[in-house]
């Protein structure tokens, strides 16, 4: 079928009947606007992001189920690194014309199959024609008690630096899929990062990050912008980054500098998060029951940052991570 | 300045700079989510709108200025719908490489000349770089106790059919825009519209509409939602529809069917509602203090929608209004 059958309030209605009734929605789908209601004692924890096609994603390089998988995580990854659980989400799509509606079926499916994962309902949003690609615009809204909500200005000397998973995957995955693979860790962890958000809770509730954010412009801009905030420096050891198996594998081949992906490469959207050295063993025990690694990758200092090779020498840093505009 | 020279977060800054602080936000702009406090006894409203270059608007014929305004006032106009109360917003940006920063400038201080005026406060968003056009999705959050909200769903055979200001303006004013006019009350209505956010509050502290919708896809195409989620019919007077002296101007001069931009142009966002005949007098005191025009144009009935002319005769109607992907 096409989207111009089915018409717009078919493609609305087509997405509400998917969506099952979840306490806390007075009013979902199909008004001029959501009423939900806020857990008493709580902050609304709100945050949104845009993903366009040709610039955030290629339909070449990726199927329709997983994107819409992806086009959640990334708002619930930002939830996860506030330590807050996700509650509501709104979805607005800027349609091409000659897009098929499967094509729309199997991106829904998607979101609401990630939604469902994290217990988060879809209560509006948008949908209108483009006439250049695919545009997705998702607003992930959740709460956490004031007291336990995580911001990036937190950080003290003398903190250590915290992050889970494995880094550069993502960047990893991403070349990649430009050289023509399809499958690996990596080239999944580019398609389908898992949003952190148990994480992120259990180490809220657990009252241990002093500062937290996510890793999707890189390991250096993202621990910059808790640095920026905190008014605070870190020394970050190399020989501690978490690798995957995938990447120290393909290390080698990477090319002159083959730090660059874990330090630089984006969208991973692992949490980074700095605690005081006698919280790590309670760090280690909020993320055991959920099987995720956790790895110490270095110190809060006064200032400046400083990235520490094998050899004990000042490994130099080039490039940062991601900037839209450069 | 170029968007390059400026940055990501350049340009993140420059507009968090221009941010008051206000009270219910605990976090703003530059954390992974923002956090606000919900009002006690309320709940939280949420409504999201895209709008694309080459679709919503054309650079040619709108100034970044109104541009921004006229970004947030399309999402404040489906909150005032809703009768709550808009309270905090999120702005993303997809922007093509070589619109002049400038440009960005002017369009900001439109979006928060209009936050300002309804004491809305931008709370977060995102920025990124198009490869097409510049793409708008904006946020908005309000409040409004949950007895006072006013959904689709409540009209009731013999309840009245009311519309604030006058229909088909901005329909108009887009015709006079594309002829090459630049001036004058109906393109100034395309273009800036007023959102009725102190109407829609006004009417639901007073308890007053049974149910209650903004007019942006055309008058007949947003009763038609109305009747659809209240499962009842109405019967409109083509001679009470409310005209503007520039549109009645124009009247004759506008092909075949003179009534067909009241009743299905878009965009006028005026508020539409339905209440009880014996609350008029309520719903004009209620509007009296802001001197917005109040017009009953019909009532509503068992079933079907029925347009009379005004020799009593049934009025074809032939389009309903706006469908995004026909």
């Amino acid at each position: 079928m096409r989207l111009k059958e089915l018409g717009e309030f078919g493609l609305i209605d087509r997405i509400a009947g998917r969506v099952p009734r979840r306490a806390g929605v007075r009013i979902g789908i199909g008004d001029d606007a959501a009423a939900l209601e806020p857990s008493p004692g709580c902050v609304t924890l709100v945050t949104t992001d845009m993903l366009l096609e040709g610039v955030h994603f290629d339909l070449a390089l990726c199927d329709p189920l997983t994107l819409g998988r992806k086009s959640l995580s990334v708002n619930l990854s930002d939830i996860a690194a506030m330590g807050g659980r996700p509650r509501h989400c709104l979805l607005s799509l800027a349609v091409p014309h000659d897009l098929p509606v499967e094509f729309l079926d199997r991106f829904i499916a998607g979101f609401l199959e990630r939604a469902a994962e994290f217990e988060v309902t879809l209560v509006g949003g948008d949908t209108c024609a483009s006439r250049g690609g695919l545009v997705v615009a998702v607003t992930v809204m959740g709460e956490q008690r004031p007291e336990r909500v995580v911001t990036r200005g937190g950080a003290r000397p003398g903190d250590l630096v915290f992050v889970t998973g494995t880094l550069g995957d993502s960047a990893l995955g991403l070349k990649l899929l430009r050289q023509g693979e399809r499958q690996g860790g990596a080239v999944l962890k580019h398609l389908d990062p898992p949003p952190r958000v148990r994480e992120g809770l259990a180490l809220a509730e657990a009252e241990i990050p002093t500062a937290m954010i996510d890793v999707s412009d890189g390991l250096l801009a993202d621990l910059g912008h808790i640095l920026d905030l905190s008014g605070v420096g870190a020394r970050l050891e190399l020989a501690r980054l978490p690798l995957s198996p995938p990447l120290t594998a393909r290390t080698p081949n990477l090319g002159a500098d083959p730090f660059l992906l874990p330090l630089a490469g984006g969208e991973d959207y692992e949490l980074l998060f700095t605690a005081p050295p006698d919280r790590q063993g309670a760090a280690q025990s909020a993320l055991a029951p959920l099987g995720t690694r956790l790895s110490v990758i270095g110190e809060i200092t006064a200032e400046g940052m400083r990235v520490i090779a094998g050899d004990g020498s000042d490994y130099p840093v080039a490039v940062r991570g991601y900037n839209h505009f450069s």
